[in-house]
């Protein structure tokens, strides 16, 4: 393959990378814009100065194109585009995904895409629907993958980079089979596919089951793209999970319909009386003024397309200071689907924490969904090999008097939804960098489960607690072998 | 007094509203950005053509000027800045916070700030810090009062607008006597001071408290400044209390020292390896030419008064769509200090209810807090209001057939965390209109004082609830009076 796939920071299972060959670079996490040579509402160039590095055209449109065909034939599609960032070009599936048929075989569509000199070129795959039947799924992703595998035997890996897209439905198996037996194959670069009706009907936890099982087959080392995923709400929960790259007409499709994209949803220009944004558009005019101009189709695509590589940005410096649960909450709350999508992700927090980072700058608790982070989890892991006295005292307060310990063998303070750590790990992260507000319930719960742990790994120690009297019923409640003292005593 | 205060729309106790007068028209909530004569990074007219519509300068520095004096007395302050907006002038009690004294009289800055034909003037009242004790804040409030009434005689009120500044440090009784007495004096434009320490050692829980008590004073015509706010993250809190205004030199004083607004929080550019923003400055720019920029200053203080007034904007869009619940919840979780606001501001949700409107245009569930929402407390007060047949049922599936209802005289469905609901409901406001995630236990909770209510109310019912299995057990610890049922049979 041409491109190869560097990974340079982690988050989550999140990742800064940079994908490059032949003197292109593209940072990721990424959007590709997808160009529709018969819809330029923003030119690749313009794009370019934007800041996009990698954009995606579908080659079918090309081959059944008397207008573009012979051009792109001869000139190759970086002029044609007037484009010199990384071109990926889909082959005909998602007119397959729409009509049904396309009139064009696999081998035909690697040669033509070849021709054209796309950088990054992709098999017929079959992108067979979300709610298809095992036997279906089955039978199509059997298909797909015998396309990958002739591509993978007549494309030209010298110059141009196969795709290996994911396919198998609604089947965590089948995802996970196929990711393993594509990076196993060799591929570097996959992308997750037949997701985009999933996303329509926001069925964002299903989407979350279905990445991260073909997450749990591929290499780390493959480069993920998700896809037909624009929407700017949702690429913090894609990283998260380990998707580098996004492609999407939805900034272009969304502006020919009048609607307005934010990090927090969408509106239809006629429900705005005000514009929420800062971007250049948005500060030259009215929300009257867009919705009424001449060029308003052109005006909401540079909205739309701004805020989503803005969000591109927010993400990659959320990757870089460990942030990303924190910009995962704050998307997700979004759309009680999204929650839905993100509560379905903490579920996965085993494999998550295995993958993530060991520090961090910061946390800082939103609610209780934060209980279920890998940072929580992690320190509940590490909390088993600490080493507790005889007598252990777990005070609730920090601020205790040398006098308040005496006849314990060993002091550790808490701190939820953590749990108990002795001083010297008080500067240390999470302990030490972590902030939450005033205790609540599930964050004591949580908190517990730490606790929990260290007595659980320490048999032969006595452990009291020292909390306020307003917890000590909760307390009781989830750990009844520990003495309870009120914090006065 | 020559402005008056127009309320257009409502939503939870934030209204959008018209300060008028004059020729002048300002529309809130809305910011006016501090204007330093001495540090002029970005000019009023600048300012005005980004959209700001009111600006705050310092009538005492101007006093105490050799370069402005003259040129602000002979000319006046629209002359002088070059802006003609709405003028409004602080009196020197800044300084007297910071400083401890001033050389100026209550008196003589009324009559210097009218000289300089300021639109709205301040009495030189007493920003009497809020860690005071009880004596000194009384004391020194008596002393505010006295200058705030001095200023009503000697002011003209033909050609401006005098302001009345509740102080009272940290106690809600006298925050709230003094807003009562203000209004009572005719007073409709009210500044709440001395603030600021409590916003800069992120002490939002007492913010709440200091706000909700100064408003539950004041008469609900007042138009509420809040003094010294600037920061983008939680102008949807205030807002939600009832503030109307917020000044702040924050755009400024930031960009001095290199830090970088977002409404999640702020960076310093040294942090920075993208610019997470769509504004003119960050698209035309990366995080490292910013930086180095010799303009910095200039640029950072654009970005920072861009990302404000953008985030105005969302606040008065959120009232418009009645979302505004919504984004005080995504602004509070992103930082403990201001969640911890929120969860404050949450415990006011019977006089917040009071005030709330009653149908809006949706309610998204975002997590536990959502529970404590002002829909869901008014749904709770109206369910006591239904009334339910001999025998009800109460389904949680909304999918029932009519042979499962025979032998109850009336239905009701079950929608969490407002609780039962007849069919006649399905599509009024907050049923039709709310979207929730799974069920989960805390929604269930809330749901079922919804229950709870409906059963007090009609006590000669026999109710049987009928949901998942799952949810079995808590329910009937909830209601233990209650027949539950698989939703099975």
């Amino acid at each position: 393959m041409t491109l190869s796939f560097e990974i340079l920071e982690k988050d989550i299972a999140g990742r800064i990378g940079k994908l490059s060959g032949q003197g292109k670079t593209v940072k990721t996490p990424t959007l590709l814009p997808v160009i529709n040579p018969h819809l330029n509402l923003i030119t690749p160039k313009e794009m370019q100065e934007m800041g996009v590095e990698a954009v995606i055209t579908n080659a079918y449109i090309f081959s059944r194109s008397e207008e573009y065909r012979e051009r792109a034939l001869s000139d190759g599609l970086a002029k044609t585009l007037d484009f010199d960032g990384v071109i990926m070009t889909d082959s005909g599936s998602f007119q397959l995904s729409v009509y049904g048929e396309v009139e064009i075989t696999n081998a035909q569509t690697i040669a033509f895409q070849q021709a054209i000199k796309s950088d990054i070129i992709v098999p017929l795959d079959i992108p067979t629907h979300p709610d298809s039947p095992r036997e279906q799924v089955e039978q199509e992703l059997s298909v797909t993958v015998d396309r990958i595998m002739e591509a993978k035997d007549i494309a030209d890996h010298e110059h141009h980079t196969l795709a290996g897209p994911v396919q198998g439905g609604l089947f965590p198996d089948l995802r996970e089979e196929t990711g393993r037996k594509l990076s196993e194959a060799g591929f570097r670069f996959c992308p997750i596919g037949a997701v985009v009706p999933l996303m329509e009907a926001y069925r964002y936890a299903e989407l979350v089951k279905v990445v991260m099982a073909a997450k749990r087959g591929l290499s780390p080392a493959v480069c993920v793209h998700l896809f037909g995923a624009g929407h700017p709400s949702m690429f913090a929960l894609a990283v998260a999970m380990g998707c580098d790259l996004f492609d999407s007409a939805a900034y272009a499709l969304y502006a020919k319909d009048g609607r307005y994209m934010t990090t927090h949803g969408s509106y239809h220009l006629n429900e705005l009386s005000y514009l929420p944004c800062p971007c250049p558009v948005c500060v030259g005019h009215t929300a009257k003024e867009l919705n009424e101009s001449p060029d308003r189709e052109r005006l909401l695509a540079m909205h739309n397309l701004r805020v989503s590589l803005a969000e591109i940005n927010r993400v990659r410096q959320a990757i870089r200071d460990g942030v990303l649960w924190e910009l995962v909450d704050e998307r997700c709350r979004s759309h009680p689907a999204l929650l839905r999508g993100y509560r379905a992700l903490l579920g996965y927090n085993e494999e998550l924490t295995a993958l993530d980072r060991e520090t961090k700058r910061r946390f800082f608790y939103r609610g209780d969904e934060s209980c279920k982070r890998t940072e929580v989890l992690r320190y509940h892991q590490m909390v088993g090999r600490l080493t507790a006295g005889e007598r252990t005292l777990i005070s609730f307060s920090r601020h205790i008097k040398k006098k308040q310990t005496e006849g314990f063998d060993s002091v550790f303070y808490f701190k939820p939804p953590f749990g108990p750590f002795p001083a010297e790990l008080t500067e240390t992260f999470p302990i030490g960098q972590s902030e939450i507000p005033d205790f609540d319930e599930e964050m004591i719960r949580t908190g517990c489960i730490g606790i929990a742990r260290l007595m659980e790994t320490n048999p032969d120690s006595h452990f009291t607690i020292r909390c306020r009297p307003v917890w000590k019923e909760l307390i009781s409640q989830i750990l009844p072998t520990v003495e309870v003292q009120d914090e006065g005593s």
